[in-house]
This record gives C-alpha cells, structure tokens and sequence, in this order.
C-alpha cells in the first residue's frame, strides 16, 4: 500500500522577503519521512487571506495531511486560523475550552489575558485543538490541516503532538555513499544502477567542496535488504573513490 | 507603478525528504528584495516530470518572473531543462553554444567529455544561457523562467548573472525594532499603528529567547521618511521595553 501524502503551507511575509530563513519545513520532513508519510510539496505564502485560503483548499484536496505554519499569534498580521475556517466553510469565534487554557496560563504569569490575547482561542467550531507544551496558545487539526505555530520551538512541539496521533506507512530507508568525483564521471553508472533497482529511488546531490566535485548518492526505499545490494553494486562500481 | 512579482520553484526530493535544507530561496528572497522585485510564492515539487511541467505552467502565468532551482546536472534524475522546454512547447537537444562552452572546460581540466557531461548541453531552442562562472554548465532562460542550478555555490553566481539582466521597482526598506514583551501586550497598539501608516507594511515575529518572551517588529515600505516616522510612534508607544 502506498505511503500517506503530505503537504507543507508555510505562511508569512518574512520568509519571502528574505528575512527570515524558514526551517520548519526541513524538520518537518524529516519526521515524516521517519514515520512513513511522504511530503510531497511545499509552498510558501504571504499573510493574504484569499491567498491562504486558496492554497489550504487546493494541497488539502491534493494530500492526505496539510501542516501549515505561521500567522496564529495575538497581532493583526495573524489571519491564519480565520482563513481556515473559510477555506472549510466552518464557523470561527472565541472557544470556551481554547479560552480556559489561554486564561489559566496569563492568571497563573500575572499578565494580562487581553482582546489581542484572547484571539488565540478563535479556533474553527469543528477543529481539534492542538497541545502546545511551550506557550499553550494551541494549534488545531480541522477535516486533513494540522495548523501549527511559525516560532520553530512551538512549531517543533507541535508537530511532536499531531505526529503522535497520525498512521504512517513504511518508513523510508536511505543509506548515503559520498564518492569524490564529480557527477559527469557517475551519471552513466548511476543510470544503470537505477533501471536494475526499480524498486529504489537513487538521487546524486553534488557538491564542490574546497575546489573538488564531488556527489553524495543516496538510495532510498523500504526494504533494507535491497538497500545494502544496491550499495554493494555501488562500491563495486567505484571502488575507490572515497 | 506596483513592483514586478516572481516566484521560486525549488525542485529536488532531497528537500521533501528532510536531507537537505533548501538555503537557495532564502539567498533569491533577499536578492529579489533588494532590487524591487517581490517574491510572492515559494514551491518545493519531487523529481517527477509532470509534477514540475505544472508547476512551471502555473507559476509562469501568474507572476512575472520564475525561478527554479535544482534538476540541471548531468545525472538520471536531472530532468529540469526538458520540463522546461515541454512546459513552453519548445524543441530541446543539445545545443551547439552551451556544447562548445563545456567541450573547451572539460578539454583544459582533461576530463572526460562524456554522454552524461554532454547531457548538460541540453538546452531548450529559444532559451537564452546563464553565466556559470563557478562551474561552466550553463543556466538558461526560457520566456519568464530562469533555470538555476541546485548546488548553493552555483545558484549564487547564476543569481548574480540574471538579476544584472532584470529591471527591479522600488527596493522594499525595513526597519526593525525589538521589544522585550510578549505579544500579546503589543498587538492592540501595532493594529493602531498599521492603520494609522496604511502605505507600510508591519509584521511582528515573536521570539523566545532564553525564557524571555519579545516581538521583533518590522515596518516596510519604500518611503524611507515614512518608515522613520511610524518607528518614532512605535518608540513612543514602547519607551521602554528595548
């Protein structure tokens, strides 16, 4: 059986003007592909609302998962949960069980559970809430989206929380071979190797480290068994360029 | 006059899989930032021709400019330049120009001109070429798509030979201001503040640094006397939380 898709929507004007490098998604893909969950596509977005909305309508008809980060804090800029909602045609306002949690965790600090606060519990009337372990503001799964936090730390414990509750499927295997010599000198080989593996994915990711070419090649699959011939074939091939 | 617009299309299953953290967008949203050129949408797609085709198709009709980056080496799983030349129905071969380019390299570093190397000199009929001074395989722009390579080093220099061909709008300026409060103290006032500078862009990116929670507030816009002022009243508005 094919492995469940997934989709990452990341939301925020930062990324795409360049001042903020976006790591949640590589961490994000690294977990599931850990658990068996292929990520399938990523795109970025800024914080417009038709925009978001038809991003989120558009990957959650195409995949089994959306994750989205970004856009659910306290400030004007954060119009993400609002947009989801839209996108699943579900009703949005302050919820009594987000607005418990928020209001415990400001009384127990001694600040101030303010209007700009209290947004945080504008979550979907049928959505999930998310645990959020670091800031309790809490994320939500609403029909196949899993709506975390952009702050990596929150969107990192979010996404310990929903991975918890998600099935994946064979979990992918990649065993790496880093050969110095530059990739023209591999393809031909390579191509040989991945038409008598079908079965494997064989990807070369070069590199040019301090004047030398060379590639890292990476077989990926499910069975480790054919994992290690195709690495054995490999080192026979070039046996001596490591 | 509203500022040029472009998208990015990184293209590579080392992305989706978690390998390696795609650092390129990141370098181009910078870049496009400071020439004028608004970046708009990011897309990760897999190494699969249909996905890519589409995705070129899509992008390239809703934005000014396009680029991709990754899928343009010599190996079995480059296949970046014949989506390209499918998606813009154009013929793609070898070309004589990129094919002399490569001939001449590899002949003065006396590597082997192979079928695989010469696979990089396949470049779509009306493409114009890229400058590739680290490496010599050339870029290339097709209509609104400019085909970079993956390898950092690479796409670097393959940015720098394009944007020098582009004509940019109003650089976006910035201006940013950290405050030491949680958000939620400073999202009432920043909604004020955004309606009172309707002509300015202001995002607030929540940290938590060390147990401390702060907001690093952004204001942009392209009016350098507008932006000092909306950073005066937030000075008022927070004398004291620097």
């Amino acid at each position: 059986m094919a492995n469940p898709t997934a989709a990452m929507l990341v939301i925020g004007d930062e990324i795409l003007s360049g001042r903020t490098q976006d790591t949640n998604t590589h961490f994000l893909a690294g977990k599931l592909t850990a658990i068996g969950i292929d990520l399938k596509e990523v795109r970025v977005v800024a914080d417009d609302a038709d925009t978001i909305v038809s991003a989120v309508k558009t990957l959650a008809h195409s995949y089994d998962h959306v994750f989205t980060s970004g856009g659910i804090g306290p400030t004007h800029d954060d119009i993400t949960a609002d947009c989801i909602a839209t996108a699943f045609d579900d009703h949005i306002d302050i919820r009594q069980d987000a607005y418990d949690l928020l209001a415990a965790y400001y009384a127990q600090d001694g600040k101030d559970f303010n209007t700009a606060r209290q947004r945080m519990a504008r979550i979907p009337d049928r959505a999930l809430l998310i645990d959020n372990p670091v800031s309790v503001a809490p994320g939500f799964t609403l029909e196949n989206v899993h709506v975390l936090a952009g702050v990596p730390s929150v969107f990192k414990a979010m996404v310990a929380s929903v991975l918890a509750t998600l099935t994946g499927g064979a979990p992918l295997l990649s065993q790496t071979r880093r050969i110095n010599r530059g990739e023209g000198d591999l393809a031909g080989p390579l191509a040989e190797l991945a038409q008598q593996f079908p079965d494997l994915s064989i990807g070369s990711y070069p590199f040019l480290h301090e004047g030398v070419y060379g590639a890292n090649i990476v077989v990926r699959g499910t069975d480790v068994a054919r994992l290690s011939d195709a690495i054995a074939k490999l080192n026979q091939l070039f046996p001596e360029d490591t």
